[in-house]
């Protein structure tokens, strides 16, 4: 399932904020341009854009904000990964070196703070304050999302709750600044703000319980990095839970956290995951969280973006990266 | 020469600003508050605040905006601080454990985050867009001079140019923000605007030469870290400047930056400095700043805030830490 057809009524808006992205390297940093070309834009599906410009669509269509809302979100996202590569210190991210690989640590926490810079600027130029405060409000939810999660990282105590509170900071706050902001940006009605804020809530969640399954049952190829990265972060997701419940004695991700160093284990939760019902029940959860984020789209004005939302949910429960 | 005198106009409203940074650790982050409290608000001088809200005397003095954006200053500060520690491993800062020490790099970089967006929630409050761009482009400007920064440490070809170029995105740029927000923010005619963003930006050069001279002629305890931190980051400061186009050959400086281990070579240059007129050309440089800083604020209303912007600028070069 690919998703230009899904972009087809934003498609030349969303090249348009690609090349904002790739400008804002080339201008400040040229003798860096070559190689952060990649990193910015290019890579990634551009989702979170899309549901900034296609949010967007239902009342007043106005580019001179939206462009700046969506290049902004975006910019914010990568910054998060570069620095998020950084702590973890991956090696590898869409199949690529990281910046952090690249480089080493200090110029990543660098470029992800002049990238942050870069989309408060952005953002500003939306001349909103209501989408301003929500920006900083997210990237606040973001990074004491990370923090929680650094200082409880080879916890095996994790409730349900804690688990979704943890994916919303990290992954739907983001989604529902991108859908929010378009809403608010083109003069939406606040009942309408509230459904596109909803849906970008939890097709976030839902994206994250995929990206959590995929990180077990996808391929390095495909997924651009090592399969089982999120353990070997000492990060419990979904999936590791439930093994955890259905095996609470002789368990691998038990012994993993207990004992940080041993490779084996992980290979043993990815095998033991991969021959359980445990995919399915994680994908049912995803499912749901996308149905939730659909039930009420019919309420908003009929358009080919209110089809393309719906095309969007079902894209992140079928996608295989 | 003590600040308190100065600050006398505002002190009760900085004390509120201190009050403000302690209750944003307070609610977010319980667990942390005890050990984050010294970290925010209490061990600094709080002299961006102080110019923010003493830059906001000379028109309509509101404190609705005057104060979230000295938070935000400080905050932004404080944020750039913890990150900074982290890139060059220091272990101590105004006499105390880093962050960086306390905890590692990793929560050192999600803390900055978060206090960064924490700063972008308070530059929000003031609903100005003129002064919250100017606050993005400040932050662009600190990271990009230190990615530039880390990319030429222990380069021994550096100009004056150079020289005054980094030190403006380190430091002058938000001594420049302090005082240019505090400005609009009150209302105040262009003309003013641009008075009072001069002055910051000439104070906070002054500021940083006269950092520059004490990381060499200090002590560790009244500079809180070790006397020649600058260069044993591969860092070129104005007196290191000097003294190698004083002693274009056998100098300790050029030995440090071409074997990067030879820590003998810091104490050797530490001393050669000392006794040389080096100390003076360059407090002769920080004053002329100052200097350049005062010269048009009798164009200002006269009120006590005039005047504690003239002992700021005397304090800036007299200080000791």
């Amino acid at each position: 399932m690919e998703l230009n057809g899904t972009y087809r009524s934003i498609q030349d808006d969303l090249s348009q904020v690609k090349e904002s992205l790739r400008s804002i390297i080339k201008v400040d940093f040229p003798w860096l341009s070559e190689q952060l070309d990649y990193v910015i834009g290019s890579g990634g599906k551009g989702i979170r854009p899309a549901l900034t410009l296609l949010s967007g669509k239902f009342y007043q269509y106005n580019l001179e904000y939206l462009l700046p809302m969506a290049v902004s979100v975006e910019l914010m996202h990568t910054a998060t990964l570069i620095h998020d590569d950084a702590i973890d210190k991956s090696m590898a991210r869409r199949g690529r070196a990281t910046i952090f690989k690249l480089w080493g640590e200090e110029p990543a926490i660098l470029l992800g703070d002049y990238l942050f810079a870069k989309a408060g600027e952005f953002v500003s130029d939306t001349q909103n304050p209501r989408v301003i405060k929500l920006f900083s409000q997210t990237l606040a939810t973001i990074s004491s999302g990370e923090l929680n999660q650094f200082f409880s990282a080879y916890n095996l105590q994790q409730t349900r709750e804690q688990y979704f509170k943890k994916i919303f900071g990290k992954t739907a706050s983001l989604f529902s600044l991108a859908t929010e902001s378009g809403a608010i940006l083109s003069g939406a009605p606040e009942k309408s703000v509230k459904i596109l804020r909803d849906y970008g809530h939890s097709l976030g969640i839902a994206f994250q319980v995929v990206d959590d399954i995929l990180d077990f049952i996808g391929t390095e190829e495909e997924l651009g990095k090592p399969v089982g990265s999120d353990l070997a972060q000492g990060t419990l997701t979904l999936p590791a839970m439930l093994l955890l419940e259905r095996c609470p004695e002789d368990n691998p991700v038990k012994r993993l956290f207990d004992n940080r160093n041993d490779q084996d284990n992980i290979k043993q939760a990815i095998e033991m995951i991969r021959n359980s019902p445990i995919v399915d029940e994680c994908y049912t959860v995803a499912s749901e969280y996308c149905a939730q984020a659909c039930q009420n789209i019919n309420q908003l004005p009929a358009n080919s973006s209110r089809d393309a939302l719906l095309q969007l949910a079902e894209y992140v429960v079928a996608r295989k990266r």
